[in-house]
């Protein structure tokens, strides 16, 4: 641990989640002793508050991360691809949030909760996961690590600002138009770059991110691979449906699974989820306590109700997930890692 | 089939289902002698109108029956507990919308393009199913037909007008007084008679209907019970979670199936969906066509989208299943069972 802090670089530092990366640097008292924040050309020069000292945003070059400890990206993949190795090679740690090194065999992707002890394999970049991943692996490990784990089939329920804050003004300038009764375009969901646009408002999307080949998307592409990394379970059989839905904030997850062994009952799950870090059990039927999205919004934890035992199949069991994206599932969980390198002596 | 058309009644006319009701009697040119619509007190004397005359709203008694041939219930369970024993007693067919006699063994529990040879078992009452559960088993129907049917997973997004048409209003209510940001206080949703409410608008509450002692909610027992039994499959392993959005009309469905026997593509299973009656199969990935929610409103069938194969298991595969819950899930059905009653000479 550096007495005086570390030299911190954020690329991406006016998106949706460059933002909460600040905010939680902040919250957690994140031993800074410099900060560089950094954006596109066209964000460049902005002014942006942290700890109550103002920074000018400047345009993201290699030479920005001369002399950085710690680069947070999350301006998209093609940034990442671009700069986290020009950040690397001048010494500074990544720890990137987009999809770009995620599956790359060289990079560690991590949940400290999961596998924090990966970060000790990294050569300069680590990968945060995909936010419904993130969620999902956290709340399963503790029941893969009591009783194994042979089977995940989850349908995600997914909120907006995970398409970032384009995806949030089209949820709420449609939702107005709606009930004002006028007319509207959508043109930011399902995805940016695709072809057609869909209504959000009032609508659930069965598309996250583009289709590939197999007819699965990226979305539920990555849940399936990041999951069998960052578990290491490469034979797990996971598989994935990914929803987009007019929520703002707050990712919830409708989870099956069939557990390595047998002899677990409700009690002794909630017994794993409530000693288990990051893990908060919401659980009580009978007084209609289960997690929800709007309950979630800038809490750092993994919320996880709704548990009972499948009705027919041995060792099955139904779980809801719930979490901030851009907090657990971005943010928090990025920062979480430099906090794990700090303690694990890696920076 | 009777010449000059059949004596009709509907019990709950006033309510969300019962308009759809009487819109789909009215677009089937369904053969109507005499029509007369029952309300609670609270609503008797209002005017409705069918096929362009006016009719008043009565408060629905025993002696309503009198002389009806087919009744529609739609008006709750208790009243169809008391009145719908009262309308058999007076000779009328009852098409019962509510859970009242569903899981009676005297009673067929019947979706037309499933089971319909249950009708001639009728004793004067026929049970609607749930809504989640009728576009699930239509759709699930033609590939257990093809292939046999091993084992259903569904987690379900509903829309709030299975709620009635309070749920909507709170709804709606709910989303202005967020993007006006004023205060609002949730009394409808989940669940009318339940003890707490939540906010509906940008949650997902993974709630519908009552817990039950077993920590499903009765909605998820009536999609697990109703199943079986009019998929006439008692053995069938079926689980659900069931999950209320923020959507006015139209049901969802993310579904994991294992068919009962292998050599299954996603092409046989496309084939399977557009030859079978009552299901629209909408899977072209690479032009983003899949069904939602937004697009079924109004439309009497079953939308089937992203068809995939499970990439693990044996015979597992994916469905994205969507129907407006009025129509297919309540009015369109129960319109459909007496147009199946005439067909088959059972009134």
């Amino acid at each position: 641990m550096n007495s005086t802090g570390y030299r911190v670089a954020i690329a991406g530092a006016t998106g949706a989640v460059g933002q909460q990366m600040l905010k939680t640097l902040e919250e957690r008292n994140f031993p800074v002793s410099e900060l560089k924040l950094l954006s596109s050309e066209r964000s460049a020069g902005k002014i942006v508050m942290f700890k109550g000292k103002s920074y000018t945003v400047e345009a993201a070059k290699p030479e920005s991360f001369e002399n950085i400890q710690i680069a947070l990206f999350s301006a998209g993949g093609s940034v990442s691809k671009e700069l986290a190795p020009e950040a690397v090679k001048r010494g500074a740690i990544v720890i990137d949030n987009t999809s770009a090194f995620r599956m790359d065999p060289d990079v560690p992707l991590v949940v400290p909760e999961v596998n924090e002890h990966a970060l000790k394999l990294h050569n300069g970049i680590i990968a945060n996961p995909n936010c419904s991943t993130i969620q999902m692996v956290a709340a399963l490990e503790p029941l893969r690590k009591a009783y194994g784990l042979n089977k995940v089939v989850v349908s995600t329920y997914q909120a907006v600002s995970g398409a970032g804050a384009a995806a949030i003004n089209e949820l709420h300038d449609q939702t107005r138009a709606i009930l004002d009764g006028t007319e509207f375009t959508p043109s930011v969901l399902p995805v940016k770059g695709d072809e057609k646009h869909y209504q959000i408002a009032y609508n659930a999307i069965p598309q996250i991110d583009k289709f590939q080949d197999n007819g699965y998307t990226f979305e539920e592409m990555k849940m399936i691979n990041e999951t069998k990394k960052i578990m290491e379970l490469p034979g797990l059989p996971v598989a994935a449906t990914c929803v987009r839905l007019p929520v703002v904030t707050g990712h919830s997850e409708s989870v099956y699974i069939e557990l390595g062994k047998g002899g677990a009952e409700v009690a002794d799950l909630h017994k794993l989820f409530n000693e288990a870090p990051g893990i908060q059990l919401q659980d009580i039927p009978a007084e209609q306590i289960y997690p929800m999205p709007a309950d979630c919004v800038g809490k750092y934890d993994v919320f996880v109700g709704r548990v009972r035992k499948d009705l027919d199949t041995d060792y099955g069991f139904h779980l809801w997930i719930v979490s901030d994206n851009l907090l657990k599932g971005a943010a928090w969980n990025s920062v979480q890692i430099a906090e794990s390198l700090i303690k694990l002596d890696l920076v």
